[in-house]
């Protein structure tokens, strides 16, 4: 019975994930979803790259916060379109919020959108939300042994950015630690070290994108 | 009919949680549910206090994690007795868990517990496990924005470590939007300045928990 009800619902879940999937794809969006921790540069990586995608390049965000807009304000001016969506005590973006999301967007003209997911490790990794590719950062200062903790979230990474690298030689890091762990479970993913600080990886990271818009 | 199942889950929560704070009064434990985001320095905070809490004074701990044994093994030595409880793609501790780890623990002669939960700043925050206290850690590189976006974390704890507190200087951190935003919002808990490298705040945390005990 209990099972039953978690299987209705994951699975209506996934149906509005499809929704949302087809929608960008009629309108000819790339739809990244972005997952990690609190404070591991989600913002600011985004408030960083989306004045380089290249000429002509329009992108908007989706920006998943508990309480607060401080993410949206901090966006606006990079994106070309931002939406807030407050998820109260919700501890992941549901699929409904993303089609809620999707109608404030005008899609026509988008190259890119991406999902500022809700920090958090562990619940937004379950919930296909209707993008094409998920990008999973992980911060130096959360240490060197979230990929063997956090298994789900890795697992199901296109690309993984360990943000903060200019923070190896003031904290102890272990990279190899990293990349051992995700030799056990997600083979496919580049691993990308960014530096927001530095721009160490940014090209790294411009390239993966642009590649997978034309791919 | 739907908040209905949601209220019943939660009553039945709570109902476990009395159970659990009963069974450590009856021993005269204090328990501390210890939360924060993944990698903030909580299992590095109990392996550096516990074994400062004094002669006699007896601590155990119980771990939980997604996955792996890492963090009991890093507390092996620190405390007199360690329970692991791997939560699988379980979001936060539950009561009925920690009512199994409790099964595993000999009580009697114990003065602390300390639950260390699943890292993640959402999810943990709304669950009663029947601790008698909460603290809260907030690590320095998360940002400083923290405490307004994650507000109930914040408003339920009593008492906040700003962990990490070395990296100020080598990172942007305005200390004051912390204490500003924790003013709106919870008053009553002491912060804590805290480094694990350096020591500093160790011997205020430590008089908090002694303060505690003989409270």
């Amino acid at each position: 019975m209990k099972i039953n009800v978690v299987k209705n619902v994951l699975d209506a879940s996934d149906a509005l994930a499809e929704a949302n999937r087809r929608a960008m794809n009629a309108a000819g969006v790339l739809c990244i979803n972005v997952l990690s921790a609190p404070g591991s540069g989600k913002t600011t990586l985004l408030q960083k790259s989306l004045p380089q995608l290249g000429g002509g390049v329009r992108a908007a965000v989706l920006v998943g916060d508990l309480q607060t807009t401080r993410d949206a304000e901090r966006l606006e001016g990079a994106a070309a379109q931002v939406v807030q969506i407050n998820t109260g005590r919700g501890c992941h973006l549901s699929p409904s919020q993303v089609a809620e999301g999707l109608a404030g967007l005008d899609l026509n003209g988008l190259d890119y959108l991406f999902i500022e997911n809700v920090g958090n490790m562990v619940c937004p990794a379950a919930f296909d939300l209707g993008e094409h590719l998920r990008a999973v950062l992980l911060s130096v200062p959360e240490g060197d042994d979230k990929v063997a903790k956090y298994p789900t979230l890795f697992q199901k990474a296109d690309v993984i950015l360990l943000s903060k690298v200019d923070l190896i030689g003031v904290l102890e890091y272990r990279v190899e630690r990293v990349t051992e762990d995700l030799a056990k479970i997600n083979t496919a993913a580049p691993l990308i070290r960014l530096s927001n600080k530095t721009g160490e990886g940014m090209e790294e990271w411009l390239g993966w994108l642009s590649g997978k818009r034309k791919g």
